[in-house]
């Protein structure tokens, strides 16, 4: 039955509902329905609104706030809606080859309700089903009549447990035998895994499999794609020689069931080599060593900010002894608000830092990152808070920047010296000057001299400083209001300069730690090599404003400091060594100190219970060991029968709206 | 027993694992051994080895792999760590007194271990402990036995719902009643509900409670903290007029049970003012309103990336058809190749701007962003894979960078004109003029043009362009590896070339759309303010490029950006308006237009599943109503008699090592 106008109205404009948000839409410059109506174009739009709709009213979808499903339920209730999406027919090929914009529309509104659920459905009907579809098989039409129907579950078998898409170096075979006409699909050992892959964890019946193809004449002829069968579809399971499993817990879309395979001599028939995969670029992949790179900046930041939190948690001992003692000096007040000021600025540094470097260690470790069991997830998480209690970190950093700008006032106003208990605004009593200076290098050689950073930073806070004051004066000037003023100067302004003044406090006390005669002679060079990497790295985020300032002029003295960066962190080749002056000062990179670095301040392997992390750096036999102890890791899914039996009727609850 | 000097050495120096990183090891330039005992100090050194060494020994800390606990259980075996660890003897007080780093090791060493114990040690111990200890009270000397003795257990309760901890708006209430000598410790409703607080959820049974004093003359003296006993340390059953409960899920940090109180005049005798809290400042707390100004970038991005991944389909729709129609042209393989090197960086683009936007969202929603329920942790989980799969997104860039460096090697070697099927490369004809350009404004009006904006976004795509060809090519030249030269031209040249080149790309064809005749008149205003926000922000982040390459020179260029940029998002004192050029372009600021900018590429409230979330916008009220419908949120933990009956015997355990 057709919807009514009405209908078709009612669910493209439900009644968004009164509330506190109600004032500020009644404040929009335009109106919403018409953007909606511009921005989608009718048809997708009705095409979205009945899906949200659809799931909404369909109680299989319903949400449990605050439970925490076990892996296995989750899997279990994802295949189920799966099968209902195709229930509810929001895959009809023909409609959407018609109109293709809805394709990314449905799988966008699957992914906002569940992405393990979008990815599901996308993995089995779109991208198995295209690689069937464009393989030009003669099967391909049969096959894709399966595919719908849920008789099979397809996968997408690409990459390997020891790398990742670098289609190159993938080592799974495929022999063709001419006495059978079949090929014979193997890994040589379990580092040729397949792995990751989506659907294969506990669903999948057929995968997609890439293999090196050898022909009777022993070449190998490259990779090609291969539809092997890995399960029965009647009971769901593994078909001989198959050893599949699931990959357990990730960082997230957990419903999705990811697994591996590995392939003892499975024969499969001529016909299913996939002869046109169009979707494997083979072009030339320049695999990169500059991982290390992204991650020898972060090994000085937890350095440099150890020792930063060490000397000020020194520092509120110091604090809190006169607290005990009953001192009400001056000194004792002014220590309590320089430690306050350091303390507001560096857990917004030290928070985002970490936050960061663990984000970067994540992604540098690929898919495998992303897994439960190495643990970067619950690094990740763990640290979030950081950013957030005791106040947010924003407002945290207000606290550093009013500090310095009452310090400036007292000195405008009553001729009052910039001095503190621990001296970190001493500098300031110069300012005058340092604001004239100006960076008079222009080589690497030139940035890698401590003195040039420090004085960079100084010069920094400095411009910061006068600009966030002068701002402020301004702009409470032209709005007459203390708060206006304080809003308008603090994204650019405030904010950086409680930043800035941090790091180079931070800068320093590194800087004298590594350079103080209590640090062996055989340690100095590994030190200051890392003190002054962290401060020309953190230095470098703020080139703009170098620029800006008229601090730093000219394109070389930027590429300088890149270079110079690069140059800690890289090992150059070996025949630059020695040549150029720069080179004597930072004889070795820290490249090759890097492993003994970490070293130094790693917990246990047992503490990390991370199997890529640990020590050994065995991390491949590492991981396929701790995969395989997971619970359950090889078994059938206890929902087998919902696969084998309760086949959807396609279409069947297709809404009329 | 002592332990012999070699018990000791092997403490201090467990054998480091053979396996792939030795050969790493060995490299490094100085020895590890001498830079740890340099870097922590031999006492701190021991004692952080021994902490190690007992976690691995206890199998009460045994890690088990892949195993997702219920949240009860993760919160019972926390709690029974916790016992343990005082039983281990780590917490003695006379021993972390005497060497104050040794709690930042303690805290560090338990965190590395799990945060969710070294926090629930620390809120007890340290931080309920401190807080006890320094009011100055008769009984404290009492109190801190029975703290370290587990016959009560703390928590330090200062945040409230709608609040965070921004002192000044606290609004529990303390009122004295000189009558019988007590406080009256009230809530007024449930947004005066004392959150977030660690310990609270499940264990502990007193609670330092910060509350508003009102004496008997009716005047209110400010924040005070108060000492409330919350559940019966025999039962672990709340105390009358006490409703507490448990917070449920939370992104990380899921063994530490953070929960809420709601007190209904509920008495403590005078003696519980705790009267000098010291943790507490109360200086002028200047709550921010630009959270606003981090989001709003964020939301113009999902507009263009959303305009830009739709075209994108749509092309790549084009290809398939000429792939399907069997199309061997060349128009064919280039438009391949274009897809290609504009996938390779959206990808990268899309997702990392996703991921820093799902954490400023995250940031900006403080603690509440952090609760597992309000969906922020499974978006940001969820989309992280993004960054991973189908090729890092590190490598992927490499991709677009070497389509357009062949695009000038062919130009160069062969005058191949540059040109391509979809036409995002053929500024690149007039390379040569725009390097030559300059950014001639002054103004926030200036920047505000698109056509600056364009323009600058040209002349960077060509200035990377060149910049890394000429390095790589010197590179080349100095190293003879073509390897090396990619290495060592990759990080600071051809990734922000890439992104540099997507993103104009990007900023271009949603300009197109938003300029396009087809926009209904009343929505031009708002999409071209979008357009412009996002190109602008975007272009920001390279501003350092801009100088160094003289695009833009002087203060008041930058300035003048950043200014535009604050423009667009932030709405200004009305009698601003009108007055200068500028305002007359941007009448109307994106401040005003954001709810109902979220109306329309929102999820409906079902779909997104979050209670802070909803459309209504009544954000305590939805999030008190689903945290109470979580499973056993004002249960007793099962768990009870492992606190009320089994007592620890301080450093029963200890290690004599």
């Amino acid at each position: 039955m057709e919807s009514t106008p009405e209908e078709r109205d009612g669910a493209l404009w439900p009644d968004i509902p009164r509330g506190p948000l109600s004032a500020y839409r009644e404040r929009a410059s335009f109106s919403s329905k018409e953007l909606l109506l511009f921005w989608d174009g009718e048809d997708v739009l009705h095409f979205k609104k009945t899906i949200f709709k659809t799931l909404e009213n369909d109680p299989l979808f319903a949400r449990s706030y605050g439970t925490d499903l076990p892996l296995e339920k989750q899997r279990e209730l994802n295949f189920l809606r799966c099968k209902r999406v195709l229930e509810h027919g929001f895959f009809q090929v023909e409609e959407l080859l018609k109109e293709p914009l809805k394709i990314p529309a449905l799988i966008h509104c699957l992914g906002m309700y569940d992405w393990s659920l979008a990815n599901k459905c996308a993995l089995h009907m779109l991208v198995f089903g295209s690689a069937i579809f464009n393989s030009g098989s003669e099967q391909r039409l049969k096959y894709l009549e399966k595919i719908y129907s849920l008789e099979i579950f397809g996968c997408f078998a690409l990459t390997e447990l020891s790398h990742g898409s670098n289609t190159k170096a993938m080592r799974t075979t495929a022999h063709y035998d001419p006495a059978t006409q079949e090929f014979i699909i193997h890994s040589p050992d379990f580092e040729a895994a397949k792995f990751w892959v989506g659907n294969m964890g506990k669903t999948a019946t057929h995968a997609v499999v890439f293999a090196q193809l050898y022909m009777p004449d022993g070449k190998c002829h490259g990779l090609h794609s291969f539809l092997v069968q890995i399960r029965d579809p009647k009971t769901l399971l593994p078909m001989p020689g198959v050893m599949v499993g699931d990959m357990g817990k990730k960082l997230g879309q957990n419903a999705l069931d990811n697994g591996f395979a590995m392939f003892h001599k499975v024969r499969i028939p001529r016909q299913n080599l996939l002869d046109r995969t169009g979707n494997i670029t083979s072009e030339g992949t320049y695999s990169t060593p500059f991982k290390q790179w992204r991650l020898l900046p972060y090994l000085a930041a937890a350095y440099a900010l150890d020792h930063f939190s060490k000397t000020l948690f020194l520092d509120v001992i110091e604090l809190q002894s006169g607290l005990i003692k009953g001192d009400h000096s001056a000194r004792q007040a002014e220590l309590g608000r320089e430690i306050h000021a350091l303390a507001s600025a560096g857990k917004p540094l030290a928070s985002w830092t970490a936050q960061r470097g663990i984000q970067e260690c994540r992604e540098a470790c690929g898919g495998h990152g992303y897994l439960g069991i190495n643990r970067l997830g619950d690094l990740r998480n763990d640290n979030d808070p950081n950013c957030t209690y005791e106040g947010d970190n924003n407002v945290l950093l207000q606290q550093t920047s009013n500090y310095l700008l009452s310090l400036l006032e007292h000195r405008l106003q009553d001729g009052a010296a910039f001095t503190s208990p621990l001296k970190t605004v001493d500098f300031l009593e110069a300012y005058p000057g340092i604001l004239g200076q100006k960076f008079m290098g222009s080589s690497k050689a030139d940035w890698l001299d401590s003195a040039a950073l420090l004085a960079a930073y100084r010069w920094l806070v400095c411009y910061l400083l006068q600009g966030s004051h002068q701002k402020f004066c301004q702009e409470k000037k032209s709005t007459g209001s203390d708060f206006e003023a304080r809003n308008n100067s603090q994204v650019y302004y405030c904010r950086p300069l409680a930043l800035v003044f941090l790091e180079l406090t931070v800068v320093q006390r590194f800087h004298e730690h590594t350079h103080s005669s209590s640090v062996p002679p055989s340690l100095q060079a590994v030190l200051r090599r890392l003190s002054t990497l962290y401060g020309l790295w953190s230095l470098s985020q703020h080139t703009a404003l170098l620029y800006r300032g008229g601090y730093i002029s000219g394109e070389q003295a930027g590429r300088a400091m890149e270079d110079a960066i690069l140059a800690l962190c890289m090992q150059l080749p070996w025949r630059l060594w020695g040549v150029t002056k720069w080179t004597d000062f930072v004889s070795q990179q820290l490249k090759d100190d890097a492993v003994a670095l970490v070293d130094v301040i790693a917990p246990s392997d047992f503490v990390l219970g991370s199997p890529i992390g640990r020590a050994d750096g065995e991390l491949y036999k590492n991981l396929w060991s701790a995969i395989l102890q997971q619970h359950g890791v090889l078994e059938r899914a206890a929902w087998w029968p919902e696969f084998t039996a309760n086949k959807p009727v396609a279409n069947r609850l297709k809404s009329q709206l």
